[in-house]
């Protein structure tokens, strides 16, 4: 294809923009998260009390009250992001991390939000779902200036109504989403007991183009994506979800992809309670055990979980379940390989044919790898090799969990002959 | 890939038919539109009443009343297509345009459509949504003889349901919709109280990969689209949707690309309140800011415009909101360029390194580009670069405007205040 | 792009395993199907009552009673697919066919199923939607030690809920799917007429990467797929579906490709009933003409077949309703090939250009192919050329035609002054 872009000479870079010191004296500390697990939910120290969600690999955002108004300062710029032991990215986001914290809010709350952009370029913060004066749209260029490069911007807004929102810029749009920058974003109901659930999980679906061996995404690529994620996480790297045997669940998703992602939970049904644009009445939701998160879309999604195991919960599309491979190599499917393994041992000292019988070996193999990549298919689970990457991880049911005990509590024991088995002719 | 069609020697083209003059004398006259823009909607001059819809970039096509049938004619033929100003594509539509004029009629409407091929290859016309005899179905070679370069076939039913639903051909239907042959259908209810609202626009989402410097679109693409539009528009050449404050809004919208479009509007959450195979009953409605639109479907989305301001309206696909451009080139960020660009200065006079700080800088600039191609991303609002193409628009919500009056009422003038701001220190 | 696969060198395939005569004797015979046309379904010989469904191309799996468990066997193993008169697949499935037998049983019923697996690596089998211990989940690693070739394990469990479900892999999944192991999973009401239809058909929606004049499908492929087969047939290769008028009509679709699929019927506006979550209630559905099937996830659609004729049925895709092609040729719309044409006739004895006007004499053409390939759009219907391909289908509702009566009834005979003609001046 002829490209434009290869034709442009562009403008000479901005340097990474210093933030003058005394300018931030007065701002609320903009909180960093320790390592890439899941921050345990803090009881709200301030402000209407409300029941934390809690964010897949990553935290809340702290605030400060200011008389009336609830605090934020989220700070955009470049982040180190591990995606699994083994592989990280050079990514954008906020705070130190990519997605950026969770905002968490309550209906009515009064919310002053301080952006600072450390990015080398300008940025600007759109409150997506939010129903706010236009001004505070946070749309560069339509509702506001852009944030210059070392510049704070300040946005005051009420929240109206209790939902499942997120925030994202929008200005470079492509490339700030495709170098990571995103946070959830939620409000909960005036009344904390009014939709109330045990365990409140959430995340955002998002995809990185990372060649094998490279710590950047390419910011223009459209469908083929090598990098499945929730929260910048892969499999073997994503958090499990602990969850206690009856509880009432609610898992909150978001995509900001270039694709849909059918979100498919083993051993149970599952009814959408609400999406972006606020909760799904009850005669309106469809049993389901996989729902399809469209771009730009938030799905809460509920169940009661009364069956104890290790149910899997992952993307349906199954490359979104691999990490980095490539999708055009021929098949070797039925192929005799003999003869040229022979041949090509002469040439390739250890050389060994792959692949005539399928891929599973590669999911028990230990084979050398380019720096910073992660296996194609990986991870082992109680009875061996989970074959699994990106997308996937395991909602774990079990007996005697605390209620506020996110820990992952190992696998599960299963009763005497409850697991399929081989069997030996009788 | 082998390709087959590589290896395919053809048959000889057909020029494009002329049509005799004598044929189409007694046919009612297929009325042309004057420029891109958006045609204001006609007050019905003869048959039931009902209040047209605003054809987003259309307009509605005339028709005559022949004792009890009301009459169109739709002339399929090669057009010219402004998409935005600077980029014409050369693309097949109907009376001169691509889509076609909007087809609108009254529950229990009998109609006669003469469909003339102008076109140098056979076609038919399918109703999409439509129920009515099979023989009028227009699938060539099932339903009905194809349509040969040159002649002119009639379609006769009655339209028995209101709705929102479109034409195209079911005839190398992947080449004529890859060329841009497609148009709105709307059925109004009989009662023109019924399901009322103030404001009711429409739109096709269509896709077309032309490269850059080109002028006709490729016609085998499946997935990497360049020109991602709303009615063979793409954004700034997109008319904004002018919405009286307080007025009751409903926007139609179907698609006929290769992929779902996530429809996203800021500011207002809204429900999907008809399909083309009907009205979506209340009780089965869900409040949403984005609507996923599959291919081959048609969606009405309803909403109150109670809060006033420049709304941003766009497919949440970030691509979707580009214009032409390579999804494959190397990413830049983090890359010092200072040693490359002084080599490179030597070898090309007048060359800048980009990208290496993000694309925002490509907003502002004004760089040659090739002939009849926009850039990549573009456009101007009352606070600076836009950023954007292809799929988006803006809902401007005004205080004061007339019901019939659809002229862009320019910028919102934002109360004092009321926009994020730079923090000084204080 | 870099891909890791590439720089792999992986071990040695494994050869077809042979299962031991003596261990296989026990177990339920594994019935083949006969050709790939549509079995007629066959009245339950034992075990509760039900309705049973017609599988597209298919058949049911026979079960043996052992005392209260309803015992069935399925073979993983490599199988031979016709896709279409002209062109055969090697593929992977179950007891000699992909996808392999519709699995069907009541409520309440204690399920016994021995998976034998033949395949040259192990597999595992999850029964998708099915509520279940844990144990009995299928996923290879996680809930059970993969099936390692020449091994039978055996899954117990019983079925709690009607609905429409699917079993597929959960082992070396991407490669394992994309060779076509899947299989429909019919849970009955245990009240035979609960939710009873007269007609009620079922198909997955499946997709390979075959290169023309090969016969082994790419396994790595995530978007550019070319075989987009219902149950793993194209058009014309795909059965009609023959309908009484008058019937209530079900039709059950999954979807196990890399995308989503719009399956679009003519003629009628049909309700989603039910997901593989369950059953959607009335007041949650919503009228379509097109129902958007997300990847992993079921689909059961219903309508009464009121109107007789020949309705195509059909992705909207349009790609999705080719065979294989390239995606990348340039367009030759327009473009005077004359001078071209002489040229290379000089050197091309009997060459012809092709395209300049369209495709559309593609559809009618006889040309030369590869071997094991079908033409990209083809097909005849009673009115020429139908210039399909694909997911394509036909629904042909008639008059009088017996209950249990399957078989193609032929073309419509359309009453006089019912199709769209010619006109010729007055």
């Amino acid at each position: 294809m002829i490209t434009r872009r290869n034709l442009i000479a562009g403008s000479a870079m901005l340097g990474a923009a210093a933030v003058a010191r005394s300018a931030l004296a007065a701002l609320p500390e903009p909180a960093y998260p320790v390592g890439p697990g899941t921050a345990p939910p803090p009881t709200p120290p301030s402000g209407r009390p409300f029941h934390p969600v809690v964010t897949l690999n990553g935290w809340s955002a702290p605030w400060r009250m200011n008389g009336a108004w609830k605090e934020f300062h989220l700070v955009a710029e470049p982040v180190t992001r591990e995606m699994a032991p083994g592989m990280t990215a050079n990514l954008w986001g906020y705070n130190g991390q990519s997605p950026g914290p969770t905002v968490e809010a309550v209906e009515g709350d009064q919310l002053r939000i301080f952006v600072t952009n450390k990015l080398p370029e300008h940025t600007a913060v759109h409150w997506h779902g939010l129903h706010l004066p236009c001004g505070m749209d946070g749309v560069g260029g339509l509702t506001q200036p852009q944030i210059p490069p070392g510049k704070t911007f300040v946005y005051e807004f009420t929240v109206s109504r209790a939902g499942t929102f997120m925030y994202h810029p929008h200005a470079d749009e492509m490339v700030q989403m495709a170098m990571g920058m995103m946070g959830l974003f939620i409000v909960h109901p005036r009344d904390p007991a009014q939709r109330r659930v045990d365990r409140d999980f959430a995340f955002l679906a998002n995809a990185f183009d990372i060649d094998p061996g490279t710590y950047t995404p390419r910011v223009a690529t459209m469908t083929e994506f090598n990098m499945w994620c929730w929260n910048s996480r892969v499999f073997p790297g994503i958090d499990h979800l602990a969850v206690r045997r009856g509880d009432r669940v609610r898992i909150r998703m978001g995509n900001l992809t270039m694709t849909n992602h059918p979100m498919h939970l083993h051993g149970y049904s599952f009814s959408v309670t609400g999406t972006d644009g606020g909760w799904v009445p009850a005669s309106a939701q469809w049993p389901e055990v996989t729902t399809d998160i469209p771009v730009g879309a938030m799905r809460a999604v509920e169940f009661d979980a009364d069956v104890p195991g290790d149910w899997a919960f992952h993307c349906h599309k199954a490359h979104h379940t691999m990490n980095a491979m490539g999708h055009t190599v021929p098949t070797m499917i039925g192929v005799d390989q003999a003869a040229a393994m022979k041949k090509a041992a002469t040439l390739i000292p250890g050389y060994m044919a792959m692949g005539a019988g399928g891929m599973a070996d590669m999911g028990a193999m230990q084979m050398p790898l380019p720096e910073n990549t992660l296996p194609m298919m990986t991870g082992t689970g109680p009875f061996g090799p989970l074959e699994m990457g990106g997308m996937f991880s395991v909602v774990k049911v079990r007996d005697g969990l605390a209620s506020g005990d996110y820990r992952d509590p190992g696998w599960y024991k299963h009763p005497p002959g409850t697991v399929a088995r081989e069997w030996t002719g009788s």
